[in-house]
């Protein structure tokens, strides 16, 4: 059987590095490895020494876990904003939504994940003692959760407000219910059961 | 007005450069973005590595344009095939799906583009010359056409078949017609008319 033509060998390793990237399947990566072979100009060094720069530059902020270029993230920076209200998220990147939403100006703390031990991922895996350090350090009169609405997300909630009840504060979560722009029809049951539990007065 | 949160500059700039690579858009940039700058280990330095070193060993082939890291690409450095039938695409990217399909063991030559005077594209951008010079110095006995079945894949066809056709060699076009696995109902008018005219015996 004769050989089959194939890519240069650098060429193809490039396809498999891009596939590890989120979102990029394999018909993607040998578009943009071609594209990147192809470019007349500089823009594909520009990506790479981007990608360099960006990982050596931004590391999660000491506080609160966003992303900072300095040991403070420019949330924690920021002394105009409210610093008795802490919102616990899950992830770094749930931080920038809640921002862009203009409905809190308080601090934040990412806890790095949820508990989930089909995952293997217990408390101590979770930046849980960092949260409980500035519990003691910080003058918080509130705590808000914004966890995920779904069973690893409200057990870590649930942990975590354990941990807390006896601090004194105003423990809160974000409402769950019927999402904007959802019809009745299209909600699920549980949806439709928080809705209803949640309601609110008018 | 308070001053809206964002991201650091290097990362706004990191998701600016990834949008650059073909079909990632303003989504996918930022996911990947967070993925470089969330990775533990080494995976996206290995990516800008791979990127680097791709551009920098990986280059058309002097002959027929198909990516190559040595002055000859595979094809052309393959003694086992036919040196006598040469196949003329459109881009170096055509090769490889011609390959795939191993119904061709010749030659090819890729043009780097086809006559486009809408995109300024004229026949003095395309490696024409190097395909005159090909003609003159190997020894085809057929020339394939496997250009784009467009009006611009038609008449850069029809450009150099009027330069090649005193050489006394075949030239051939690869068939129009319907596609594999395509009903009638779904072909559009050129392509029924092309297949009706091209009809073969059976």
């Amino acid at each position: 059987m004769r050989r089959r033509t194939e890519y240069p060998t650098a060429l193809r390793d490039l396809i498999a590095q891009l596939r590890q990237m989120p979102g990029i399947g394999p018909r993607s990566a040998e578009r943009i490895a071609l594209w990147i072979v192809q470019s007349k100009g500089d823009r594909p060094e520009q990506i790479a020494s981007a990608l360099r720069s960006t990982r050596e530059t931004v590391r999660p902020c000491v506080l609160c876990g966003f992303f900072a270029t300095q040991e403070l993230c420019d949330i924690c920076a920021d002394e105009s904003r409210a610093t008795d209200l802490l919102c616990v998220v899950e992830q770094a990147t749930d931080i920038l939504p809640l921002e862009k939403t203009s409905a809190f100006r308080g601090r934040y703390h990412s806890l790095g994940g949820r508990i989930s031990p089909l995952d293997h991922v217990g408390p101590e895996d979770l930046r849980i003692k960092q949260l409980l350090d500035r519990v003691e350090k910080e003058n918080f009169s509130e705590i808000i959760f914004a966890l995920a609405a779904d069973v690893e997300g409200e057990a870590t909630t649930n942990y975590l407000v354990d941990l807390l009840k006896d601090k004194g504060l105003n423990l809160t979560r974000i409402a769950h219910g019927l999402p904007a722009g959802g019809g009745l029809e299209s909600a699920d049951e549980l949806t439709l059961y928080q809705a209803l539990s949640g309601r609110t007065k008018l």
